[in-house]
């Protein structure tokens, strides 16, 4: 048994092609209108290849060599990475979702998304340095000025130089109200948005690291006449090294040890009155940010998927080599002292578990891809407002539930291990550490809730949450119609319909400010309950997509899985929504600690 | 912020004193008559004291250095490991449960749990050292024959030697019917049972390290008349130091790298025609040594109590002064741009979740060690026959419920110190790794759901659980005739309801061997859905005995926290108790792998 990957290609095509139908979609949309699912499988398998024959190789030592900081305070990755990165540039990766003005691929997200899985389930830790430029790339193009532009865009898309997010301070975590970094504008601000930055960050993924020469920092920072609060938050563009090619004044000053994603520099940054440009208008950094962190929220749930189908199929090809006692049934004609664990009731629960969130929840990222390109790409305008307001809730179910998944069924998983899961060469517990810490960046998953709660359900009062279930039920019709899938329909549509009483429950509790923890305090199971309702809707939608599917075996297969989620997963909605609607449930104060 | 201990004292006098009324149980027993709440109390504040100056110093040292294996063969425990060892048996410790004939000082399990719960909680990977002292103890004096018991029995209950378990061997991990280490009888076996032992053992905790000269090695083995599988296993004795003071022929052949527990040496161990004397009858050797076993499962099951105390209060410190956010009901006169993240909702039902649960768990681990105590010393035969009945029923409840909550519970502890949570130096990201270990060892989790089933309630036709539930109504019936607690006697009187229900419909669907895995298939939900009624009358009564506190607001932030158990926690047993139900539920087989 070692850690491997065979990356699951066949599933995400599945997903592609049958489930989501989006070879269909990009037809509809100019720019796409020659891709097919033939060349889109072909980018999938180079993926695969890269991801398997040059990132896995280096996941375990990249964990036990970590990062290390040399006197002079430069940043250095673990053996190997440099290479790979270079490997990764040379392919073209980087460029594949940006646009071609500025060399890019311009492939749609979905793809880019499906690959970045891939090389996530390989080797986290590396993929965290690429995975910012993406979202470096719309923030910059979206709202930098032209100057800066001209300057970066073409080297971020090629991939020479990386990004860096720089938005956390030690008294600003969830809270960026709170930041204190400040930016005094130069002499010639006012033309080109020139300024100085000064102030201490931490927790920066890639802050420093010798990947890439230069690196683009995007800074929160506080002008001077800054209003108190998120309202004063400004952003600025602090490169690494000047366009005149001298170092600008800011630096590393220490590493993180952390518990896992060892192969990640998280870096604490001094920028003593660094250089920088301000990007987007003054006091509005937080928006022109939240470009970057929508983009960033998806690459973390893909984190969280990844883990789970890493650590899934390992433990899988575990159970059906080892051999532990005879099960309760036995294949025919077994004669040996024990049967394949594969066959034990207990560990058919945690992989089927495991499978079926595997397959569900990529549905989910994938569709959350989809709409986001369809958002950006499809000629109508109400197509694309629609789709934007889908990725929007869809974004924040993305990040909390895949990573709290990514972690907690990672830990099942490890399970089916036994001894060897808590072994460091086994390779999982690597993944169980690694997978820890998507479920607190980006926005801890309980912002997660409550931003899915507050900014994307009840704000609009609904509407939003409302296009989202048409569509589930949508599917449910569909079902309705189709052979054999009647318990598929019945539970879906079960769940649309408590996702809509529990809304209007909650509407009218919050309607009025007499209980105003009223939704605060039900806001983390309303997320898993809309969760499960989006579960029911892919365990459906991949039970009907299977009836199209030539392999019988393997469509019953799939079938069975989606099945088993909906007779042993959706039970615990239940619990969910039972909290959301006894929102009267007390929820007392915490004593103070003696 | 820094990682501390503040022992829980004043709890664990509350569940033993007023929720168990553990001192009045001594009263019974003959052993016990001068053994009161103040002196028990007194123990509990030295064990304190020891735990979180002498061993709290040197829980983060130890993981970072982990143990070592010189050249020579010999183990190294991390700095200051045996010194501290060496403070533990001046100090009298190891003896503290056995009994006087062999040097020990007679107090009850139940102290000795809740001392062993302070010890792990500053440092898991130390405690294992002695921590199978009392299991090899048991199983020593019941089974070995006198001349080991003379030569060794004192030397362990002073600590002067230590003990370890040799079970596992590469292809036998949960099977131990697949074990192949094997017992040569010597000439004189018949007279002194004297054998050589040969063989390999894997994951043997403490199997080589230098807190002490000698270690006593338990093996299970074959004999060479052996019948195959698990009737076939003998149990021998075998020191790493013979009685002339030579080394005897075994050695460790290498340490394992694992995920946590960094401080305690899991060896891989050789006996090369080691010199040994069987325990017990041969080929007997498993139910001698399920002694060792059962009490070991209580202790890891203490191990899961122990790092979500620890965790929890670290987080519930932190949260008090962690300052982000306004909180939506801020405190009168609030003028600070953020309030302690303790006043959010979502951090409130994080802490609160795992407050209450470490509480009911510490009722429901000391109960399973009261029972133990009364089933051993109490003089009435019919007591002692239910106490032991009843503990058959707690045991695999507490090493499973207890060390599950121990991980998932840390982790949402580590969730409340954000990005600090996943960085070493905070501490809880330490104590989440050594966590993970105790679902595993001492029989899998999923071994303990199916040990619980089908040997502790479906073989005797739910005459213990009967016992057991009956313990429960009874305390559902003080509750009702206490003020204001009729919410915890219904919760109480529902969750037995549903126990009983569920057995029934259990014991029906298993009568016949048409479904061989009706009870495999929901096992874990059975576990499950008996250990929320558990937590049910855990809550009840402890609610029941904060009505006698003399503290008001102590007894109020209690009962608080016990309701919200009820309100918040218990509805998660209708999941459970629906899917062991609906037992009918198909379970399909896994595809084998591609």
């Amino acid at each position: 048994m070692s850690w491997d990957y065979r990356a699951p290609l066949r599933d995400m095509r599945f997903v592609m092609e049958q489930v989501l139908q989006a070879p269909q979609g990009w037809q509809a949309c100019p720019e796409w209108q020659e891709l097919d699912a033939d060349t889109a499988s072909a980018i999938l398998q180079e993926g695969a290849r890269f991801a398997r024959e040059v990132l896995l190789p280096l996941n375990a030592s990249g964990d036990a060599q970590g990062c290390t900081r040399e006197a002079d305070g430069r940043v250095r990755t673990p053996q190997g990475f440099p290479a790979a990165y270079r490997a990764f540039v040379e392919g073209g990766w980087p460029a594949l979702p940006c646009a071609p003005e500025w060399g890019g691929q311009g492939l749609p997200l979905l793809l880019d998304a499906a690959v970045r899985e891939m090389l996530i389930a390989c080797n986290q830790a590396w993929e965290m340095y690429p995975d910012l430029l993406h979202g470096a790339y719309e923030t910059i193009k979206g709202h930098a000025r032209p100057a800066q532009q001209d300057w970066c865009l073409g080297k971020l898309v090629s991939g020479e130089w990386l990004a860096a997010m720089a938005l956390t301070e030690p008294q600003a975590g969830s809270d960026l109200g709170l930041l204190s970094t400040r930016a005094v504008p130069e002499a010639s601000f006012e033309a080109d948005g020139a300024l100085r930055v000064t102030g201490d960050k931490i927790f920066i993924s890639g802050g420093d690291h010798d990947l890439s020469d230069n690196i683009i920092h995007l800074v929160l920072c506080r002008l001077p006449d800054a209003p108190p609060g998120t309202r004063g938050i400004s952003l600025a563009l602090v490169p690494k090294l000047l366009p005149d090619g001298q170092p600008n004044t800011l630096s590393c000053t220490g590493l993180e040890h952390k518990m896992g994603i060892h192969g990640s520099a998280t870096c604490a940054m001094r920028y003593e009155g660094a250089q920088g440009w301000l990007v987007g208008a003054p006091h509005k950094g937080l928006g022109a940010m939240f470009l970057m962190m929508n983009s960033a929220r998806l690459h973390v749930g893909l984190q969280g998927l990844a883990h789970l189908e890493m650590a899934g199929q390992n433990a899988l090809r575990y159970a059906f080599e080892r051999l532990q006692m005879r099960a309760a049934i036995r294949p025919e004609g077994a004669k040996s002292a024990a049967d394949p664990i594969a066959l034990h009731p207990a560990m058919r629960h945690a992989l089927l578990k495991v499978q079926a969130l595997t397959e569900a929840q990529r549905v989910i990222a994938y569709r959350a891809a989809q709409c986001i390109d369809e958002g950006h790409h499809h000629p109508d305008a109400t197509v694309r407002d629609r789709a934007l307001k889908v990725a929007a809730l869809l974004t924040p179910v993305v990040k909390a539930a895949l990573t709290h998944n990514g972690f907690h069924g990672t830990s099942d998983a490890l399970q089916v291990f036994g001894g060897y899961g808590f072994v460091v060469e086994t390779g999982v517990e690597q993944s169980l550490r690694d997978a820890r810490i998507a479920m607190i960046y980006e926005g801890t998953n309980e912002i997660q809730a409550i931003d899915l709660l507050q900014r994307k359900v009840l704000a609009d009062g609904g509407l939003g949450l409302g296009l989202l279930l048409d569509d589930l039920d949508a599917e449910a019709q569909r079902c309705d119609a189709a052979p054999g899938l009647t318990a598929f329909a019945q539970a879906l549509r079960q769940h649309t319909q408590q996702a809509r009483a529990a809304t209007a429950a909650l509407m009218e509790a919050t309607a009025t400010a007499a209980d105003p923890e009223a939704a605060l305090r039900v806001a983390d199971d309303y997320l898993w309950g809309l969760t499960h309702t989006l579960y029911a809707w892919a365990f459906a939608a991949s039970a009907r997509a299977a009836l199209q599917e030539p392999d019988a075996a393997w469509a019953q297969a799939k079938t069975e899985r989606m099945r088993y989620g909906v007779d042993w997963l959706l039970p615990m909605a239940q619990v969910h929504w039972h909290r959301v609607t006894a929102a009267s449930l007390p929820l007392p104060a915490l004593a103070q600690p003696e």
